[in-house]
């Protein structure tokens, strides 16, 4: 009995060889802080738990297909708030952006067929491609140029004819890029001229810094047909356990084929449906403004904590919760194993995520780790200030 | 731009294209019965809202991939009470039934492969596998001989160098069938000697009406490796819209591609793990006798109305609450679109699932229609004499 070449081209999680280490020091004793997860510990709002458990019906009964028609609304009325008008027939409720990626990649991608990603990039973007026997050619970008890959130089000559869709996270995890206007408008066009999908996940478009408009692909009706947005409510309203998303596309084939993989699968949960829904529909705008201001404060904590680092590099991350930093060590998976069992410093220590996975060429990451800044100023500068005594261990005991 | 190969073998939901029918008939004033849809009107136990609403963590986080610890251990105990001994990890959280049998497929098809399925089968199987690249080559069995399949003439002779699973639902949709222990038995041994993953679909446990006791092929120790079970709390708790179910297999290897795509789409629905997780801890086996005795009241009350009808043929269903009929009639299909357009007793109609969606060659089903008996008896009963009427009006209306 075989598996299939597809799933061998995938990929076990390469935080989960860390967890062993892990767990061997939180028994002996130390305290291990998160730089490396991007589990916000902002609570999630009340409005989800109070509607989940007014839920009245007797029969916890399957969803339609695309989705409650209560949330697929409350979405519409969020994008139209935004200045985004799609009707509800645009959207289909996922399980989180991921299956929303999963559908999409199986509608359009054949054996051998491309996608163009930015590179560093979010390694599950690796598995959905890959699974469908599609595979990732990178834009590579890089760190001293701040990771940005909008221009025609950087992308137009990786198109060829296996090239079936761009897919880019804007904001941009992990590399904290926000898109300009220009940019969105110049990656429309590319789209457009080459018949590519441009798929656009935008989970995280409320976290911006820039103080900019908040934006979205849909913005551009010219590439109604080329655009595929990605949503969820996970970082927005800091729910991830809720496994809500919507694949978002005007491009009415493409949602007649995803149409028949969401009917497979017969529904996505409807209890998630009905809090995200009460989400949508009863924050405020200040809700939207505060978490914002609350991941600045963060944001500022790491970059000021990251400064007193010597030999670091990095930008300021314009949006999401992430950065990627270089630095001053020849590999930061040992980097990472030394942290766990040789490192630590009033009985703590710290874990980040190293920088391998997020290329198509590990090498490339090997100086550099992602770190996701989710919980408090104080708790980031800590686990920042650990980082940087464990470094110094590390390149001290090398030396 | 182009869709996949693979997507286009897909096919929309057939129930789909009678809907703007219902809709229009339900207008015109009618009021539709429904013989065709599995969504049963069986309370959700209250210990799954109970558990839901009492929820006390004030962030909803990621569920780790392979599931929660509370709900893994819950499965592992229930599997324990029926005499089936399997490890938390023997098991993967999905959502529902349909995404372990999505990711079973994945790991183990390849474009070309085919897997043996007992026709009629469900057809969103034909989803699941053919997105893959892979194939279903039926198992063709009989309405005379009551839909049986597990036979070495029957299934052996379609054995081949692309094959690489037999996949079965016991107890059966559409058929109604439930495999003796000695089927079983035979099951897991042509699997084990042709080296085949037997995946067996048993999301209708608990609903037989044999005598028998539960079963499961994970009673096939010696089979360990061959055997992938596919479950889901959907059917036996009455909770559909809860999308959690399991793959489950001690086929490490299995698991292992499995898990890569588990942590691919990072988790399962936190809070339907947590209901889920209370209706196995807290429902006593009263109440799975309650659920199958209801069940059998509902399969004797549509057994009897069926046999007032002249001329169908059937066999009364051994299990789950399905059954396949042969309708003397040339065309299934047309006679749903009669029953919404033409016909009506005392301002009523009826919906049922023309068989065709049910047979890789829709031509073998043309004359058969699937029944869902998932209301209560009186409501069955009516809703049969309303088929029996129509296909007299029907077949009148024609000579």
């Amino acid at each position: 009995m075989r598996f299939s070449s597809k799933i061998q081209r995938c990929e076990l999680s390469p935080v989960r060889k860390f967890y062993p280490y892990e767990l061997a020091a939180v028994e002996k004793g130390l305290k291990v802080r998160h730089l490396n997860i991007g589990q916000p510990d902002i609570e999630t709002p009340r409005v989800f738990f109070d509607a989940v458990s007014k839920f009245a019906d007797t029969v916890l009964a399957y969803a339609p297909a695309p989705g409650e028609t209560y949330f697929l609304e409350a979405t519409r009325r969020y994008y139209e708030s935004l200045g985004f008008p799609i009707s509800c027939e645009d959207i289909l409720a996922t399980y989180g952006g991921s299956e929303a990626l999963q559908i999409v990649m199986s509608c359009i991608l054949e054996e051998g067929d491309e996608v163009l990603v930015p590179e560093p990039f979010y390694p599950n973007y690796t598995t959905f491609i890959n699974v469908t026997g599609g595979k990732i050619r990178p834009i590579p970008t890089t760190a001293e140029n701040g990771y940005r890959f909008a221009t025609r130089q950087q992308i137009e000559p990786l198109i060829n004819e296996h090239t079936r869709a761009i897919l880019m996270t804007n904001p941009g995890n992990p590399t904290g890029v926000v898109l300009t206007q220009e940019e969105m408008r110049l990656m429309a066009d590319i789209a457009k001229e080459h018949e590519l999908f441009l798929i656009s996940d935008e989970v995280y478009r409320e976290i911006v810094y820039t103080g900019d408009k908040l934006s979205s692909m849909l913005a551009f009706a010219d590439a109604a047909d080329n655009v595929v947005v990605i949503d969820s409510v996970s970082k927005r309203f800091s729910a991830t356990g809720a496994r809500v998303g919507a694949l978002i596309s005007r491009n009415r084939a493409l949602m007649d084929e995803a149409m028949k993989l969401c009917q497979g699968r017969l529904c996505t949960a409807t209890l998630d449906q009905v809090g995200a829904a009460a989400m949508y529909d009863r924050l405020k705008p200040a809700y939207y403004t505060s978490v914002r201001e609350e991941y600045r404060r963060r944001r500022d904590a790491v970059v000021a904590a990251l400064s007193k680092i010597p030999g670091v590099e990095f930008r300021s991350p314009e949006g999401a919760f992430y950065l990627m930093v270089t630095l001053p060590v020849d590999d930061t998976e040992k980097l990472q194993y030394f942290l766990l069992q040789e490192f630590q410093d009033q009985g703590e220590t710290v874990m980040v995520t190293p920088g391998d996975g997020f290329f198509s060429d590990p090498a490339l990451g090997r100086n550099k780790v992602r770190i996701a800044y989710v919980t408090n100023p104080e708790d980031v500068t800590r686990a920042i200030e650990l980082l940087g005594l464990g470094i110094q261990a590390y390149n001290a005991r090398k030396a």
